[in-house]
């Protein structure tokens, strides 16, 4: 089959590798029929995920149909459609009873990172029960391509941490695809007011048609003075870091209204400041998440009921062979104005 | 009257001040029967309480009995017997009404702060409805003047923020006053293990006869080495901080279990580094927070019915005349082996 | 001033009655601008309410402009215009610390029942502070008079207690205006389904413009097999109840899913009989609550924020002085397709 | 080997079985240690669970070691000692992904009922990573027999689902096991009072040694009038039925406190008469439930650190091979003064 491998820092390519088998008896192997690109993929591009070794198959995102399934597998069989969940779960060790999948003492996120992923024409899913998701006949599959990850990840990082509320102002730092995520879910609990504050003009534009209230450009405006403003001083109750920064998670320290809180969905690389000579006497709390994905079949209702119009999230649509195309295009997001890219095998 | 009275940064005297009288409505003049000094009472004295004036009576613990009330008092009448909360709370701005009596409005923390306090023969206290708790007949008064601060601190800031669990592993930061009362309140919970860290080996006996199971004196061992040992490397589910400095902050950081729940309790006076560059993925919460004493009508119960007991809390006793002697004796906690003074009117 | 006096069961006039006046000093007296006609003054009316007795004013619903203010209410000034919560709460009592205002020691719902009410020129508001809202200037007045009882007491008692979640399928029972006002804030939290039971088919197609994407008329058929018809058989996640017969408290019996929520906001005059002994094994939970209007707030911003369109609740609309043709078209509220009618003074 | 086989209602014998085998790769095969007999194993030989058929080995608790594993199986293997759970969790239905073991689809209560239980030498356990508890090394095994049923069905449907917290004020109606579990594991939160009623002066006697506050015998006194007595006419905070009679039931419904909450968890045989006239505006809460043993690692936890003494609640051993000895002592367990008995393979 072909392949997009990782070949060290900066390099990849669109190769033959063999097609993945069935190695354990609760394993399924899926063909892949529409995959994305992830922030994330971009960063281990650069070097920044080193536990990524040369050879492996990236992507963590995809639906696909089941070509082969394990003994043991019994929620699946040759010819459902699947949604591939971006974290694997085993189902049985203490984490995954706790619902914490994220942390799963022989999962979590391993597809396209430990072990070869979905920028592929196949996949091999371990723990398959527990690791897809079966989708509705006649449903948009390209739209649940968004459910394997980032769905979740601004759903339950974003809002379910920031407690979001009917009636709260809330502010999202960072328009990229999670953040919008985090803005199309926060309004499923019917905010007030919602902030999105970006330092591209055209995310906000385009947060502005997802529901966002209020829109600043941080690179020109004071971010700070202007939330302030439109809170009458006291700021939000819900900060949502969707970026990965000391900037802008410092900019939510400072936005956060007394007894409020701050969800951080960004990836960070260094540490942060945190003003607790202001903020002890606050009664905030501040979360942090690698996500779950505990609440993708309820995601998949809201999907199902049309709750929720996932396929906003797409702004580009390439071949699987054009993936490096489709690489260099969410590359350039900003000149591209690219949000996801799917990408149909 | 008699009161010990603030003149600046390490000024203080006990002299003759004109009696309190009622100035609204909703006040009662209390006299005092019990007072304590507080860790608070000591950064005032530093002048690191810059709003506190002088000439400023200090104090916002005690109990006594109402000598006096305003019109529209309707829960006490002039000889009730009353525990003074350190928070004032008028019962009718938009934080009361979310039982965040800490951001009051109109009150919040302000007696020895703000407005004249409990260290005098009498006091006034505004809102005395919701800012004054009764007595039951019989109760040992002593014991409930930890009812006024450093029980709902510890309960509230340390415990509920912490979610403590039956079953929990968790550690206390922090061996003072505020964190024994964490100690004693985090067992209405019944953890399974509580480890406490300090710097002092006798209020690490202390704790031990308080409830906890495992002590750290974090002066002679290294205290995260020795937490990852005690948990099998896994951490602890709650870690709170009751002691206001970078380093035990820091500690709390780096102890704490995927998934788990740092509380903190201690007064900060700079800022800490928050360790993102793992955190981000590690699910934890970060919880802030001024008492709000909303739980002092819960902790009266849990005292009256003997299930906890508070008079381990009381080291030493005074006369209220004897105040300049008993801050001495505070103030040199570690050689005195103080935790709470009481003072008797 | 002029009033709506109950003089026993089935008798009522329009009269002239002193104008209210401060009795204490957290009283204030409001000059009624909008009131309205609840279920509830129809139940007095035909006695089913003993403890309403003669000469009493009904109505516990309105918004107003205050007249004046005792000496200790601080929250409000002459000339301020305000919602009147049908629940009147002293702010200082031991269930309105806990926010169960309903139950409040010198409160709960007494206007119009115990003391006189809003159906009329003026009215005496006790403990304005906690029982009055402030409306913002520019509203949209009449909307607002569904915050006095019906949007809480839908929110509170079918919705939040139901705890209805993103993705769910709920029914509600009965699409009376309290049905409607659940039905329209059970969308704060996006619902995927949301089944609307009613014997009346013009309530039902207003419940369709309102969003639900079920109709059930049970006079025509059989409900329960048509819900499990529409959900696979398992059931509804939640179910609410808004009748108050025995009939539909057990309807919601049989339609709950394993795991669900029945939330009764119903007032029953007699007992039902509670399937035990096949519920007891389902993990369901149901709730009773009369509604303590501590969303108030809340639900105000939503509707400044223009989340909740109330005005399409009000289909008829009088001068105060018309109120007993009001009460004629509110009795026969089916034939009139009457939900809530405005009295305009 | 041996076991206890049901042949139809009044009949039972102790006889000999073909040993059991893996039948699936998720399977194991454990042989007993120690196993008990259920109040639920009674009301199967009287013939009220007619899903139970004609050759069923009895029994759905007990611990033991692992004879054999299934070739999936990835938690245990052969000699490893287990809690065997009465409920059976595939770990990847949608119950039980949501943590309600109870409702799985290929499980739930199952042992002993549905397929062989574990009143015999050896028995098959499905699903074993998620239905097998591991037993640290040095575990009292016999109080651990404890943990497969009656200490999570106390604690998840009396405790948890009721909502027990620190200060309140509790009934546990019903001093059976399984009463007797709810009121061990309600002091995990620190109750204020522990009122238990029940007909049988020595299970009161036995309450008393168990924190019991407050003891009613119900065959002698009025419980309804002394708990009001108790309580100041308020009720109680939690009322828990673990009885299983409309009486009960009644008795909960009729001293439960405005905001309170009943928790079922007897299993009923008929219907019952709820009080809605009265209770639609208290504001209470009411629970069912089977248990879901989700909580047996936490509660494990809890008997590991000693905050729990399980031994309590066994009154009577025998050898395995007395086991028709053991039903006749549990039958007449008011005579025997019976609680939990053990049987040792």
């Amino acid at each position: 089959m072909k392949a997009l491998v990782y070949h060290g820092p900066g390099k990849k390519s669109w190769e033959e590798k063999p097609n993945p088998v069935i190695t354990e008896t609760t394993d399924a192997v899926v063909k892949i029929l529409k995959t994305t690109i992830c922030g994330t993929d971009l960063h281990i591009m650069k070097g920044d995920v080193p536990e990524v070794t040369d050879g492996r198959i990236l992507g963590h995102e995809g639906v696909g149909v089941i070509e082969e399934v394990g003994s043991s597998v019994s929620n699946f069989k040759k010819g459902d459609h699947v949604i591939i969940s971006c974290i694997t779960s085993c189902g049985k060790c203490e984490f995954c009873k706790k619902g914490m999948y994220s942390h799963c003492e022989r999962g979590g996120w391993i597809l396209g990172h430990m072990i070869d992923g979905t920028q592929a024409e196949y996949v091999r899913i371990p723990y398959a029960d527990n690791s897809l998701y079966p989708i509705p006949v006649g449903s948009d599959e390209e739209a649940l391509v968004m459910l394997s990850d980032i769905l979740p990840t601004g759903f339950e990082c974003g809002v379910l941490n920031g407690q979001v509320k009917p009636g709260d102002t809330i502010a999202i730092v960072g328009a990229g695809p999670v953040g919008m995520a985090a803005l199309l879910t926060a309004q499923f609990y019917t905010p007030a007011e919602i902030i999105v504050i970006d330092q591209d003009d055209n995310r906000l534009e385009v947060a502005k048609t997802f529901g966002a209230t209020h829109l600043i450009n941080s690179a020109s405006e004071n971010a700070l003075t202007k939330v302030m403003e439109l809170t009458g001083g006291k700021g939000v109750d819900t900060a949502i870091e969707a970026v990965g920064v000391p900037a802008t998670f410092e900019l939510c320290e400072a936005i956060i209204a007394a007894g409020g809180h701050i969800a951080n969905i960004g990836v960070h690389g260094k540490s942060v400041e945190l003003h607790l000579e202001t903020l002890w006497s606050r009664n905030i709390t501040i979360t942090t998440g690698l996500v779950d994905t505990v609440t993708t079949p309820m995601l998949l209702k809201t999907v199902q009921s049309k709750r929720i119009e996932l396929k906003k999230l797409i702004t580009h649509r390439f071949k699987l062979g054009q993936i490096l195309q489709a690489y260099d295009t969410f590359e350039d997001a900003a000149k591209e104005k690219a949000l996801k890219v799917i990408l149909e095998n």
